[in-house]
């Protein structure tokens, strides 16, 4: 963080005082529960027994930030100094293994929050990335990992590809490399505050909204062999 | 290390000197040899080749520790430092390569050594990660990831989904929740010695035998729906 | 690397002064290149989505560096710190979006390139791990870790088992365990300079070529039950 300029140290230091570590804190705890939650409803439909629900909601929650911590040097990485950042996601686990019908049945509830989620976690990542010193492009490659890699890892442990990278579901990535760089565009342009930073996380929530209800897909390879497996949505 | 109050730094120091180094050492590749057969073992049911054998028995032994190892900022990790650490497996591979029929017939064996590795790779793991100056609950939920970590990354590896995770396999990873939180406690209430120590590790050793011999099973999610699949024993 | 003799600590800046950065900046980036080019196609061949074949192509060429770099403690890793480490991947998606007919007609031309790279990775991993401070059978250890953790990670992602443990694929891992060991003894022995370090590269890359074209296999355990799967070629 000392080897930035000041200027670009200054807006950091605003945004943190702007964001209080309270406000901040409180949004990082949202986005590990929803992202809890939805690594616990997959382990209950594979059928996890209780341990391997409170182990997949850990996993997706905290992943992504672990990976970044990782990377940057960060350790040991908050997933492990924070109480709260561990106890939350067994707080999903038990709430999904006591009330998962009801879980379900909300589901829409939970896709909207886990797009909230979404938009917290790469503005977040980006921005803690940059601070540890990472160049622009590897702060938003690292923003979109934070807020990707938990899920990435949770359908690696429960043995399925992941849906992240599957033509056959609605953009996930995109709004959040969307989200990413406008950070890493702020950042550059002088231009970070809290008013950047909420816009950046609202577009990553519509654009990860508007994916959903309108079934926006990525593109698959052109000319495809017709040997390809088409997977039935 | 440095940071800690001096009586539990004293209760560090005194556990170390009490299990010298020779012991703890030899206690390491022990519970590092029996996981290394595991994963040899599942390598030559998924009919991997040698070299293939060989990973597998590397990565469940070594892999937990080095999860740790990389999270408490240990670089470069033990696994990489000791070369006993990076023989053992090599050992254990060549032992099932050669004899695999032998080694299967004594499987209960092999399950009772192993039952002691995951006692020892608790205990030892939340000790380091409080050493490095990690919380009492980090610490113990590190212990855990050392002793269960392994396993893990060998079923990920050859693409099963993790026994840990299954419902319909004998408790494993409840026996080291309870070494990891017997240390952690001891660190507490500032009684962390040889004597509690080894009383850790064989709770953790007794209670998954016990698992083993009476089948105890977690829990599953309440109020599952009736389609979610029934794995037959 | 300020702890080595000064004859070895000499030998590692002959190296670095002849492979001159930008040599070996052009040969990293070549490795890279035909790595993402065989996680690009396997991400076609899943039918993922652009954005999948983009991830797949990252993971594959940057993600044995990456385990090295964490493993030794060079934070933030090389993969994140090199503009062209990071934009290689996306080319050689984007490549095969649009043309991976032809790239997968020309699969022989992109097997000898892996072979390159695997040489070439090997090679640079095994001095860079030493280089920090690591001892000769960690180094080789890495630097097989670096040529060959891309590729296991890419089929992890992909749901599949790794094809570096399969039985049924010709020799991979071993080429690569030959250029690594020779790297480590020309350090053992006082030899290692830029001769030397490209007949190890040449070396791997030879043994793969020959492997690819006699169906090198390594042999599986001794009295296999017959129940084991025999996988048909």
């Amino acid at each position: 963080m000392e080897g930035r300029g000041s200027v670009l140290g200054e807006n950091v230091r605003v945004i943190q005082e702007l964001f209080t570590p309270s406000v901040q804190h409180t949004l990082d705890l949202v986005g590990i529960f929803v992202f809890a939650i939805s690594g616990a409803l997959l382990a209950v439909r594979k059928n996890f027994d209780v341990f391997g629900i409170a182990v997949l909601a850990e996993v997706t929650a905290l992943g992504g930030g672990l990976f970044r911590d990782l990377v940057i040097g960060a350790v040991p990485p908050a997933a492990f100094t924070d109480l709260g950042y561990f106890l939350t996601p067994l707080l999903a686990a038990l709430l999904v293994f006591f009330l998962h019908p009801e879980v379900e049945r909300i589901q829409l509830g939970v896709n909207i929050f886990d797009a909230a989620g979404l938009g917290l976690f790469c503005v977040a990542g980006t921005t803690k990335a940059y601070e540890y010193g990472l160049g622009l492009t590897a702060s938003a490659t690292l923003g979109l990992a934070t807020a990707v890699g938990g899920g990435v890892l949770r359908d690696v442990l429960a043995n399925e590809v992941p849906s992240l990278l599957r033509w056959d579901r609605d953009l996930y990535a995109v709004p959040a490399i969307v989200g990413s760089t406008m950070v890493a565009l702020c950042i550059r342009y002088d231009a970070l505050n809290t008013f950047t930073s909420a816009l950046a996380v609202v577009t990553t929530f519509m654009l990860r909204l508007l994916a959903m209800r309108y079934h926006w897909r990525a593109p698959r390879a052109w000319h495809r062999r017709s040997t390809a497996v088409e997977v039935a949505e």
